[in-house]
């Protein structure tokens, strides 16, 4: 694959320290010309399946043969493998922790078979030969990501990873109900819209009115202003996912709802 | 207009989730050589007065032909129309709901006559024919701004809109007052300092000594470190406004200075 | 020194108002070609020591030639003066404030004796003859750091500068005691983990078993996952720094650690 020369990162380093910053560097000291994207360094410490659902939520947009590094990592320097894998439109580089467990749900679902992995233990790729056991987004995910994004070969990073070596997280699936879907609150994005892990492609088929939380009910509408100001409603959001909302408000804050939470969807 | 390849955005998206970064996989598909600089994603969610404040100060700064792509969106998918302008200097793109008043204010100042306007309704320059009726930063103005950062017709867009047609704020002026002007706190910026609705253009041409608000007098003065630590001072920003501000320290947690407050300017 | 039109940015300016963008826009009329990298804005409001520190852990790892520009200003408009240097592997563009105290004892502890300094008093250079008084970040530094970035002489940006007149932080050094050596905690990362002021090469020729502080224990350790989830430890950071963290938890917030903390390091 024809890289693009973009590598996009996320992390749950934050932004008030450096760590970002260095990544950065070390990526541009093995390849100037690369340009690079943020996704978000907002992750919750440590917490991978937050990770894998943004990044599920952002790969797609972006241009055939871009690299997504992502880096959250409670088990860096542990017995846990870095990987990399080449998808259909780019390259993913990141510890083999579930975090591309949303990317590869996607491409399941998708009925791709053009995936192939390789465990990231050629220290020829890596920034330094010696790598730090507590850094590796800077010592080997930054120095293989800018190689990646600079056409080198996929197959010399290391050795092969058999797809069923991947490691993915347990994530709870919704339910189909007599009387619709039983789901959780996946996300709470910055506006307090409560995100589902009810697909479109789940719904779609079938009519629906609205969405149960708490003993509130959600109806279903096509955008945020079709609610009166204050008010609640559910639509399928830009991301695909069901999502509950207030208009100009926050479901989270003004129906307390949580990540976890039980919601219901109800068919017409 | 010959374009200058940037693109600027500020949003209410804030930085934990990726919708900002969505919008960048997208403006690259279209223009992969487009150059995206981030003014701000942390507006308060659904404040479009200050989304116009804080794009106002900036967009004068940057290159002959530069793109803001501005979002603040709260009536999304509604009847609020999408537009784009050429403006002197560059283009501006984003919803019509007043999110260029600022702007549009300061070239109204200016006696600035080259203004030009379209609304977005043209979907051959979305990101997909059948936009979301809930994230137009992603499937308008992002595809539309990578487009006229690569110098594609303004006028192809979409149909032309009357400049009386443009929404515009409204925003509560500063009074002149016997002894003084009569304004208000319109933004707090980061380190505390209060910055009113008080343009340099109404003060420059008459000497004044002190402002004052909630009893306190902030005495006139050309630097922050001119004042002593801890104490209050008021001077003409950087950014033309007046404002009140405490050397090495916050005028607003100082003095409980709140946005709208009231704020007297005195003459000498 | 050839550029590598690489300019890094670290200020105490946040990301909620457009300062940061300004000065982009600044850089990018001044040089089209300069490519940018936030290291972090996220300093706390004047703190000097923690720019200082973050700078410090950053400049290496960036390539050859690249400008840092750093501007944490309480004395903004002040006498301060404005300074930029070169240094073995780059530039720093700044207020002779003591912001480059940690780069500069990296340097001065690598015996290094190519470092030229010289105060930006060529207003030829700035963005605008008449620099403002309050954003010299605008005015002087990000309109310097473009030129720098560009290749223009260094020279030409104004009068040289005495290295003993370079302002340096009184920073508490670690100390050797009988048992093991006495430091602080000079920074807190994101993750709760404490950095302290003892640097790798302090530790690296006698082995050490342990860091107390408050009356508790962290055991050394060579990663994060080699402590049980929860529990206490200490190693050498990513950064070359002793550090105390706890196994995917926050050392700062279980045992309540701030910065300036009191720790010793005992040898085994």
């Amino acid at each position: 694959m024809q890289p693009s020369g973009l590598i996009t990162l996320l992390t749950d380093f934050g932004t008030e320290d450096v760590y970002v910053g260095v990544m950065k560097g070390v990526i541009l000291q093995a390849n100037p010309a690369a340009q690079i994207i943020d996704l978000t360094h907002q992750i919750p410490p440590q917490n991978i399946a937050l990770a894998s659902f943004q990044l599920q939520n952002a790969y797609s947009h972006f241009p055939h043969g871009t690299v997504h590094l992502a880096v959250v990592d409670p088990g860096v320097g542990g017995p846990r493998s870095a990987i990399a894998l080449t998808i259909p439109n780019g390259f993913l580089v990141g510890p083999n922790n579930g975090i591309f467990s949303g990317v590869l749900a996607d491409l399941r679902q998708a009925g791709s078979s053009e995936i192939c992995a390789v465990c990231l233990d050629n220290p020829e790729f890596w920034y330094t030969p010696n790598s730090s056991r507590t850094f590796h987004g800077r010592d080997i995910f930054a120095a293989v990501a800018a190689r990646l994004a600079n056409d080198d070969e996929f197959g010399k990073l290391g050795s092969p990873v058999r797809l069923e070596d991947l490691s993915t997280l347990n994530l709870q699936p919704c339910q189909l109900s007599e009387t619709g879907i039983l789901g959780t609150v996946q996300a709470i994005d910055r506006f307090g819209n409560c995100i589902s892990n009810i697909l479109n492609s789940a719904v779609q088929k079938r009519p629906w009115s609205c969405v149960f939380a708490r003993g509130q009910v959600y109806p279903r509408l096509a955008t945020y202003s079709e609610a009166s100001l204050g008010c609640p409603l559910s639509l399928v959001g830009s991301h695909g996912w069901v999502e509950l909302a207030v208009n100009s408000g926050s479901a989270s804050q003004q129906y307390g709802l949580t990540l976890g939470e039980s919601i219901e969807l109800r068919w017409v």
